[in-house]
């Protein structure tokens, strides 16, 4: 009995094979920065979500893109902190984030079509496109002006008539880059030319620091497909929710896809979102947010005193992603991993820009991300001799 | 900005399309026989299932195939209900019983494999074959000995070396045949000499009528994936909880399947699971079994004493399939949705033995059975001279 060969040769992402090797390890000291998993509450509310009044709703079928409450309040939700004019028909509600990016990608490509990609990306976009019958294709961000900004020239020549979206992802995991205004319209440009769609996943909307702002490039143009979920921003990771906000005849294709892969969202998870929802939720944002940044400016400033270490300042997003040095031909996160048990996601999985990089996850508590910063001080310290030993020592 | 041609050839089910348009016209007495909802109500302890304690779990990660809890409780029902010896590394949960269809086809299959369904079938698993990549063939149910049962010469020539799997279905929907050890037995035999995967729907399992009993393919064979979920036995549509149980090498490759189009089941979902579980289970299910064979012996009487109707009994299942006279050209299910506002599934879709055949769902009130019947008697009626007149009257 044969398996699929092409889901044989998906990887196992190396978060998911990272945590499946510290559970097997059983270390005692392990510190855990390589899942992005919140430490922050949920918007109070979420607690009184579910009730013996809801709870009738379980054994009933949901509306087949979500249930009018949720729908609802997801339109005011995105008019108030997007700036995104939304029906209800414009959305469509998922199993996650993962089931808006997949049904999105699935809705708009055919067995052979392109998707481009940032590099560097979060590696499951590469799988996504892949079991979607699609073929990723990348394009470079790079240093200009202080700050990580969209190739423009490396997007246009990546681009090929089997392309069908560009695939953006703002705040960026893992390099927590932020797409200004000036870069999506330098995208949605390229994107107009070329006549295909930009697929925006606003994960990590909530978690932008300093001068910045995040913009939805759905409030720019009509030729966007945005994806937001509860799992991050709203520390709701284990309900499953995400949505995709779309003009109606990609919400119709995504329904086709919806229906035979999942058909529904589970209800009470949408119960529970409803209420998250219903919180102050500039409020809640904004104490999110500042959460992170200090997070952020923690490690930062510890990783920033490491000699041998180079670590930008993010705009956004939840990770740090530094350069570090290798040790006698073991990768840092590997050495990371085995010796120090400081769980972290190797660069290499990100793009071509990720050698040598390693992705921290911050939203942890303090002493962890001390005790963090004190074994990649001790680990530089090791490589240290390496670095400045002559080439044929 | 174009979308996918695969996924535009994908129909609508004609289960939403009818709903779709029911709600459209705005009828004060439709009659609702269409979709498979539930009227009875989810085991009791479930009220209970969500509380504060453990509302903390919403914003944990779950375990990738499932939480330890439900895991535990799913195995104790496989051996308690099904004869399956199973442990937790045998089993996937999903975000509903689609899902576990789904994730388990596109397991298995590469782009352009074949996977071999029952005539008639659900319509839904020709959909999902295709959007797997793959492409359905059929094999035919036949009548014999009083009942249906696989056809397994036409199963035979149904396979080509691109097969990867049959299909199965029982309780069968929409004509509620049961498969029997014989029948199994029959089926195992040409998996086995063709070295493919039977792959179990088990959907309907807590249904099954009058000396008739539900028969695991997985009891009896390793090379069977089997799908259950607690939409339909548990009446609890809402939640989205389906899983498969399977050899452990088809598990891994499922979760690579689930890890890049959902990620991972549910939390709140998983929490009333495991209450689900928790209760009398036997009882329970013996209950509900007994409450669909009322409502199936009820509109079988009905349908029996009109005049021009043809159905048999079903021996289990949630639905009837009966012939239906045709009325000058149009369809019996066109008629009784549009002119009697009598919700229902033109059997066309189950197959090409579904011609005349329109499928009920049994589980309503038993006032919606009674007047359901004073419609089709009266449309039967209105057959009736068309089918007395002769062929050029």
């Amino acid at each position: 009995m044969q398996l699929s060969r092409e889901i044989d040769a998906l990887p196992l992402s190396a978060v998911s094979q990272i945590i499946q090797l510290a559970n097997q390890a059983g270390w005692t000291d392990t510190l855990h920065l390589a899942g992005g998993e919140p430490r922050f509450d949920p918007p109070p509310k979420v607690l009184n979500a579910v009730t013996r009044a809801n709870i009738e709703q379980w054994s009933k079928y949901s509306g087949f893109t979500g249930n009018a409450d949720l729908l609802d309040a997801i339109v005011a939700k995105l008019k108030l902190i997007n700036g995104i004019e939304a029906t209800p028909e414009n959305i469509i509600v998922t199993p996650g984030g993962s089931s808006a990016l997949f049904t999105a990608i699935r809705a708009v490509i055919d067995h052979g079509s392109e998707v481009v990609l940032q590099d560097p990306c979060w590696e499951h976009y590469l799988s996504i496109v892949r079991l979607a019958g699609g073929t990723p294709k990348r394009f470079a961000m790079k240093r200009s002006g202080g700050r990580e900004v969209p190739d423009l020239e490396s997007l246009e020549s990546a681009l090929t008539p089997k392309t069908k979206a560009i695939l953006l992802n703002t705040p960026l995991n893992p390099s927590g880059s932020v797409l200004l205004r000036e870069d999506i319209l330098g995208i949605l440009d390229v994107a107009e030319r070329h006549d295909i769609w930009v697929i925006v996943d606003e994960e990590y909307e909530a978690f932008v620091f300093g001068a910045n702002t995040h913009l939805s490039p759905a409030a720019l143009s009509d030729r966007v497909i945005t994806l937001q979920s509860f799992s991050k921003s709203f520390a709701l990771t284990g309900i499953r929710l995400g949505y995709a906000v779309a003009p109606v005849a990609a919400v119709d294709a995504m329904r086709r896809v919806s229906l035979y892969t999942h058909m529904y969202p589970p209800s009470p998870s949408q119960a529970i979102a409803v209420r998250a929802l219903s919180t102050d939720l500039a409020g809640y944002l904004e104490k999110v947010r500042q959460h992170y940044e200090d997070k952020m400016e923690r490690l930062f400033a510890h990783l920033s005193q490491i000699e041998g270490v180079t670590c930008e300042r993010p705009q956004g997003g939840v990770y740090l992603f530094p350069e570090l040095p290798r040790m006698h031909g073991r990768a840092a996160s590997d050495v990371l991993i085995n010796d120090y048990h400081l769980l972290c996601v190797p660069g290499e999985v990100a793009g071509s820009r990720g050698n040598n990089r390693v992705r921290f996850f911050i939203g942890v508590e303090d002493d962890v991300l001390d005790e963090a910063a004190r074994r990649i001080r001790s680990y530089a310290a090791r490589c240290a001799p390496v670095l400045a030993a002559p080439a044929f020592g």
